[in-house]
C-alpha cells in the first residue's frame, strides 16, 4: 500500500494560470494529493495571470475545473471547499515592472517556507520572469522554479533559455519537467533493468536486435493548433519525451539513484546517439502529416484542415527515426523512435525484439521473441516466447506472451504524472527533472535533423489519419529485416 | 489448431491389461486419440492377461472404464462401440509355454504391420515375456516393446532387465517410457530454452543462484500400498521422472531434436551428477514418511495405517535432494529435487532461482526474481520481476509476476501425457522415451543413496500429512541462504 508523507507547508505559485494546463493537470493533480493527505491547509497555491479575475471568481473557474479533470475527488464537496480555500488568486503582468506586485509579495511573506514557481508560460517568457522575481527579491534560497517544456525551440534558444534562468537560479533549483518521467512505466525501467539482474544480462546488443519506442496518438492537433504548428512532432514529442524514454532505456547502470548520477548516465546516452548528416536524415528519419481518413470508425480532417487553416502547412505531425547508440552495449542495435498524432492506436510502449536463433533446431520458427514494455494506456509487461504448441504429435513451436498488468497487481497511487512530479519538485527531489545539460545535448542531436529539413532535403510524406504513418515507415525497418510491432505475428 | 496425421493399421498387444493401467490411461488415451482421428479401425488393441474373460466380458469391463477415466468422450456411445470393436481379449498367461499363445498368433497373422508390445507387468516378467515372444515368432522387424517403469530395482536388476530384453529387440525398438516426457510443461522446456536464445542466456549459473524441482501430491499410497512399500519414493519418483525432468532442464543444446540427439545430451548430465558418497547423503538427503494429519481439512491417517500394516515399515514417502551438476554451466548453482506423498499441496514445477543484485542501488530488495515453470495441475509460466510500486513519493520495489497459462493461449491437444506416448511409440518415435543408458546412469547415481539407507546412515524423519515435509526439508536449503518456493515471499 502506499506510504504517504506529509510535506512541510510550501508555497507552490503558477504563472500562466488561466491556461489548460493549470485547469486540466496542476490543480487537479495538487486536489488529488490534497486528498491523500500528502499536505495540509497550511500550503498556499497562488495563481497567477493577466485577466482581471477576482480570487473568488478564479476560484469558482477552478471548481469547475476540477469538477471536470478531477471528478471523482471533487465529488467530496467538503474536500473541495478545503482545497480551494488554499488556493488564491493574483492579477499581474509579469511583464511589467508596474504590475501588481505588492499583493504578491504580501502573500509570500514568509520567507522560511519551500517556494516553487511553475512558470506554465511562453518559454520567451521564463528568463524575463525570473528577473523580475530577483528584482522583487521573491527568490528565497529555499526557492524553486520549474519549467515546462519546450525548452525553446532549437538548440540556440535552449542555451538562451537556461542562461537567463541560471542567471537567478541555480542549476539545482531549477527543475525542468518532462511528464514521461512522472509516468510509472517509465519509472519501471529503473526498477527491471536494476533491481534484475536476470533481466539486465539482457540489456544490450547481445540479446536485443532492435529496440523500438513509439509514442501514437489517435487525436489530432486540437486546440493546440497555434502551438504545434509552430512546433511539429519532433520538438513537441522527440526532442525531450522520446529521447528521455530512449535515455531511461539504454543507460548504463547509474552508481545510486541519486539525480545526478540518473543525469550523468542519462546524458551519456544522449551524446552517444549517432549524429545526423544531411544524408543519414534523409535514409533515416521520416516525417508526415495527416491527411483525412477514419479514426474508430468516424470521418476526421487532415492537418490543414484541423488548424482551420487556408493554406497549407510543412509541419510534420509524425516522425520516425533509425539510430544508433555509439557504445559497446548497444552499438549492434537499431533504435527505432516514431510518433504520430491521428493514428491507428492510442499506445506509448517500448519493444525490444529478441535475436533469433543462431541455429534453429525445430522445424519452425515464429517470429523471435520480445519484451514488451507497456506505458500507456495500460501500464504492464508482456514477454513473447517461442513455446511448444501442444498440438498433435511432432514438435512446433508458436509464441506465447507472459504478460503483467500493473493496475491488478499493485495499488495505483497515481492518476496523472503531474501528481509525483509536482510533489518531488516541492520536496526538492530532482530526481525525475531534466538537467541543463540533458536538455541541450537533445537539442544538439536533433538539430541537424530540423536544419536538413529547413533545407527541403526531406520530402513531408502524407498519411492518412488512422495508419501507421506514411508508407515509407515500413521500409525504414525492412531494410535491417525487421517490422513494427502492430506488423509482427503473435 | 492441432494438425493430427493419420497413422497406418497397427497392432497394439497390452500384457498385463486388466490393471489399473490399462484401464486407467492406456485404453483411454486410445480412445481420444481415436476419437482425434489419429487412427483407425483397421487398428487393433490386443489386451492380454491371465483372467478367464471373454473377449465380449472383457470388452464390458472396458466400457464402464471408458465412461469412468474417458467420460467426455465416451459419451458418444456410437464412437465408443466402434473402439470396443478394435479392442479385443486373449487369455494367456506368458509364463507358460503351452498357455493360449495360438490364439495370439492368429490374432497377429499380418507381418507387415506395426506392432507394439506393452508391457504392463511386474518388470521381473520383461525378459521372459520377450524370449516368450521370440520362441512363438511373434517378434517382426516392425514390432516395438515398451516397457513401463520401474526398469528394475537397482542398477543390477536394470542391466539384467535390459540385457533380457535386449537379447530379443534391437535398442532402437526399445521404448522405456516415463509418463513425465510426455507432459507438455516438460516438452516445452525444450522450446522454451532452444527457440529463445534470450532465455538460454539465463540458462547457467552465471544468472541461476539455484533450481527446485518439486513433485508434490496430496494423495496417499492408495490402492498401490504393495507396490510403493517395496519401492518408495526414490524409486517411484527420483530414479525416473524426476531425473528425466532434471536432464530436460539443464542438458546442453542438442544439434538436433533427434532422438540420439538429445538422449545424448540428457545422459550428460545424468553422467555430470556429482556423486553421494556415505556422507554425502547424510548432508544432502532428507528421507520421510508421512503420519496422520490434515490435508484440505480432512484428516487423513498415516502411512502405515495406509497400507493396513500392523508392522512399522522404513519406507520413505518423502524425499529432498540438494545436488549440484559437474559442468561449466551449472557447476555454481545448486539443484534440489524433492517429492512426496500426503504434500500440502498438488503441484510439479520447476523453480529457477535468479542471482541477486550485485551491488543493490534500491533502498529495499525483495526476495531476487525467479521463473516458475509449472507442469501440473496447470501448465504455464511466472516471471517474478521486482518492480517499481506505484506508491506514493519515493522508489520502492516490489515483486510482481508476469504470468502465462498454455491453457488461455493454446488449444490443449492432450488430456493425459499417454495419449503423446502411446502413439509416438505407435509412430516409431522414441525421442520422448528413455534409452538404455540413461536408465543405467540414473540407477548408477541412485544407487549410492539407497545404499547408505539400507545401512541405516540416515533416519527416516516423519512429516505430518498436510506439510511440506520433514523440518530438515528447511536447512537443506538455508545453508544455502535460500528457500523453497512456498517460503518466499511474492
Amino acid at each position: 500500500m502506499a506510504h504517504v508523507n506529509l510535506i512541510d507547508p510550501f508555497d507552490f505559485i503558477i504563472f500562466g494560470a488561466t491556461g489548460d494546463l493549470t485547469m486540466r493537470k496542476l490543480l487537479p493533480a495538487f486536489l488529488r494529493r490534497f486528498h491523500a493527505g500528502e499536505f495540509t491547509q497550511d500550503a498556499r497555491i497562488i495563481c497567477i495571470a493577466r485577466s482581471a479575475h477576482t480570487p473568488d471568481k478564479f476560484r469558482q473557474q477552478v471548481r469547475q475545473a476540477l469538477k471536470e479533470f478531477a471528478a471523482d475527488t471533487a465529488k467530496d464537496t467538503t474536500l473541495l471547499d478545503q482545497f480551494l480555500s488554499i488556493v488564491t488568486y493574483v492579477a499581474l503582468d509579469a511583464t511589467k515592472p508596474d504590475s501588481n506586485w505588492d499583493e504578491l509579495k504580501d502573500a509570500l511573506k514568509d520567507q522560511a517556507r519551500t517556494r516553487v514557481y511553475y512558470l506554465a508560460t511562453a518559454p520567451a517568457l521564463y528568463a524575463p520572469l525570473c528577473a523580475a522575481l530577483a528584482e522583487h527579491k521573491l527568490i528565497t534560497r529555499a526557492t524553486r522554479v520549474v519549467l515546462e517544456k519546450p525548452i525553446g525551440v532549437s538548440l540556440k534558444t535552449a542555451t538562451q533559455i537556461n542562461d537567463g534562468v541560471g542567471r537567478f537560479f541555480p542549476e539545482e533549483s531549477i527543475y525542468r519537467i518532462d511528464h514521461y518521467l512522472g509516468k510509472e512505466g517509465v519509472q519501471n525501467l529503473l526498477a527491471l533493468r536494476f533491481a534484475n539482474p536476470a533481466l539486465e544480462k539482457l540489456w544490450s546488443s547481445d540479446a536485443i536486435a532492435h529496440v523500438q519506442i513509439t509514442a501514437a496518438e489517435t487525436v489530432g492537433v486540437g486546440s493546440r493548433g497555434a502551438y504545434y504548428d509552430e512546433s511539429g512532432a519532433m520538438r513537441d514529442m522527440v526532442q525531450n519525451h522520446l529521447l528521455q524514454v530512449l535515455c531511461m532505456l539504454a543507460m548504463d547502470d547509474p552508481a545510486s539513484l541519486s539525480a545526478d548520477d540518473l543525469r550523468n548516465e542519462k546524458l551519456k546516452v544522449l551524446n552517444a546517439l549517432r549524429p545526423m548528416t544531411p544524408d543519414m536524415v534523409r535514409q533515416n528519419v521520416i516525417r508526415g502529416q495527416y491527411t483525412a481518413g477514419r479514426i474508430e470508425n468516424k470521418d476526421v480532417p487532415g492537418y490543414a484542415e484541423d488548424l482551420g487553416h487556408d493554406r497549407a502547412t510543412n509541419t510534420e505531425t509524425f516522425v520516425a527515426i533509425r539510430t544508433k547508440i555509439r557504445t559497446s552495449r548497444w552499438g549492434n542495435t537499431p533504435f527505432y523512435l516514431r510518433t504520430g498524432k491521428r493514428m491507428a492506436a492510442k499506445t506509448t510502449e517500448i519493444v525490444l525484439q529478441f535475436r533469433p536463433q543462431v541455429w534453429p533446431i525445430f522445424t519452425n520458427t515464429p517470429s523471435p521473441g520480445r519484451l514488451v514494455i507497456r506505458i500507456a494506456p495500460d501500464e504492464g509487461l508482456s514477454l513473447v516466447l517461442a513455446s511448444k504448441d501442444p498440438g498433435a504429435g511432432g514438435f512446433r513451436v508458436r509464441n506465447a506472451a507472459l504478460n503483467m498488468s500493473y493496475e491488478n497487481q499493485f495499488t495505483m497511487e497515481y492518476q496523472d504524472s503531474y501528481e509525483r512530479l509536482l510533489l518531488d519538485a516541492v520536496r526538492g527531489n530532482p530526481a525525475l527533472f531534466i538537467r541543463r545539460d540533458e536538455v541541450e545535448a537533445s537539442w544538439r542531436w536533433v538539430e541537424p535533423i530540423l536544419s536538413s529539413w529547413r533545407q527541403g532535403l526531406s520530402p513531408l510524406e502524407p498519411y492518412p489519419a488512422g495508419s501507421w504513418g506514411p508508407a515509407s515507415t515500413r521500409a525504414l525497418l525492412a531494410r535491417d529485416g525487421a517490422m513494427w510491432h502492430e506488423d509482427m505475428l503473435t
